[in-house]
């Protein structure tokens, strides 16, 4: 089951709105078959694992990192196909939270005599399927916070400075963030300073995430890096009802698809933003700031997952924070997360919190 | 060795201005004799190996983690000691800076016979005597600098509240880091709004350090916690030469010890403050802020070591900084840290970085 988590995580990033499944088929304690869900979201990982296993797969079991599916979509379901394959038993960690699956991919199996095991690594597979499952239940997407600030949580010197304070492998370990996202959101203020590519680069043939950036109002440089690759690696733009028809058109002309957000105090509203990036499609978003757009979304409690990657450098109180006014008025309102893993990354510290589950 | 280095550890904090030293003397493969420099820094961890050990310390070999002393100082030097017990062999990994020893207490041995091996788990060594080298080297103490804050590098929020942002384990630890420094220096600022104890507690009997606080004018409130118990636990106030006669009076009547320090840009000079500490015979110093202290002794590239406490909270932009202002112009001129140790302590983080040796 492991080994199939393993495989299924290769698809996060690529297979949005699909979950990115694994899949092992074992005959004999030998491995016959192995799949993943592929770029795109199909073939799913059962059929990849089924192709590759054959008749083998006869009498075998079958381990899945989720519930198969059991809707006639733009493939035939997957439990009927295992139970076609002849395959004797399916381990899986899951309930898939789909409507049209939710336990009816089990039941198609054990209606057809194949044992169902549940319940294994089901923590570490609730992990994986977490935006998955999220964009099910909530409409929106799992939210990862990248924040790589100073020793004293800041980002750029007074004077806007900010090239580099993290070292190279913590750059390249956000380049491996990215690839394992659907896509990047960036706020306007992050995306006029830096003119950021946001995309994946020396990570060989992975695909790109969707390029996100919020901006109620699309002021953003028509020369910018993204304006000038929108064609080849998507551009969506959250805007407010009040954007500017001729920068609407300006960015749609570039290939930009445009995505209208409700305001919340004259702001893009973080939690109507990632509806309709849930809407969209999307189930992992990864959030680079900046820092105004980072304390919206920690102040709306819509931060799944938070990685710091923390420099050997001090900038002092004059240099710009990491993370904007949050509004507070008592220290018990202060968001707070749960550490799940500290690593050294080259020179620099990365820690990574999430959700402090309230009791 | 790695024995007697661990014997003296427990010195630290306690021996000022003598050396925290371990020794184990061994004979035949066995510990017949052990000891460590008493608080106050006497008897010397030899004297105490040696009376521990009695006949039996004849023809052995002694660890030493520091050249045993060769002035007849309070104490006969401990090399006569050893040579006098018959020890065989003598094991050190560093030779004394001390320029009343160093070296002379090797060449006391080795002029009566006894065999001589040096350079054994040095660094580890040198790590522990810092203090005290660095005292003797350059006349300031080693001094370890603690923040702890949240994840964007507050220490309050914008109204002050602080209690609690680290966890009860972490403030342990913090207790931790007092018990091992001769004294705990703090802020005028901090002083004033944390009245703060800075002592040790619920450790056992660990003795206490010195609380040292650095104000220039002395505006330190003569109801506080520190002023109360100023006649038990020491209290040193760094001062600059336009304290106020009768701010200086009030403190020497509650038995503080005030050490004038010249002034760099109308605040007290980090520099000779830390030279006033070194001359009164501290060699370790932890500063447990504030934000502007400590942005002055980071300025002043006065920071030996750096210990962070990080939790699991956000403050937002609003929230009171850890670091003051640093006045950097340029990113390259930023103070730079190597990170040496990381480590979950309750819910928060912990690192430690080190002095980032210039190539």
């Amino acid at each position: 089951m492991a080994h199939a988590l393993a495989l299924g995580r290769r698809g996060l990033g690529r297979v949005w709105p699909n979950p990115a499944v694994g899949c092992v088929i074992v005959r004999d304690g030998r491995i016959v078959g192995r799949g993943w869900t592929q770029p795109g979201g199909r073939p799913h990982a059962e059929t990849e694992a089924l192709r590759h296993a054959g008749a083998a797969a006869r009498g075998a079991t079958a381990y899945v990192s989720l519930e198969p599916c059991a809707h006639h979509g733009a493939t035939p379901p997957c439990a009927e196909a295992l139970v076609a394959a002849g395959v004797a038993r399916v381990v899986a960690p899951l309930q898939d939270s789909d409507p049209r699956v939710s336990g009816q991919g089990f039941a198609i199996l054990r209606k057809a005599g194949v044992e169902v095991t549940t319940g294994v690594l089901a923590e570490a597979a609730a992990r994986d399927h977490a935006g998955f499952f999220l964009r099910i239940t909530r409409g929106r997407p799992f939210l990862t916070l990248k924040l790589a600030l100073s020793l004293d949580g800041r980002i750029a010197t007074a004077t806007g400075e900010s090239q580099w304070i993290t070292g190279p492998e913590a750059r390249r370990a956000v380049q491996g963030l990215r690839a394992c996202h659907d896509a990047v959101l960036v706020g306007a203020g992050t995306a006029r300073a830096d003119d950021p590519a946001l995309t994946v680069r020396d990570f060989g043939d992975v695909g790109q995430p969707v390029r996100v950036v919020a901006s109620r109002l699309i002021d953003l440089p028509l020369m910018s890096q993204m304006a000038r690759t929108a064609a080849e690696i998507p551009v969506w733009i959250c805007h407010g009802p009040d954007a500017p028809p001729e920068k609407r058109a300006a960015w749609s002309g570039l290939g930009a698809r445009l995505l209208p957000c409700a305001l919340q105090a004259g702001r893009l509203d973080p939690g109507a933003m990632l509806h309709a990036l849930g809407q969209a499609g999307l189930t992992r978003v990864l959030c680079e700031g900046g820092g105004q757009l980072a304390a919206a979304l920690l102040t709306g409690d819509l931060v799944d997952e938070l990685q710091v990657f923390t420099a050997g450098i001090a900038l002092g109180a004059e240099g710009q924070p990491g993370l904007g006014v949050l509004g507070l008025s008592r220290l018990a309102d202060a968001p707070r997360l749960r550490l799940v893993d500290i690593s050294a990354v080259g020179g620099d510290l990365r820690h990574v919190w999430t959700r402090h589950e309230k009791a």
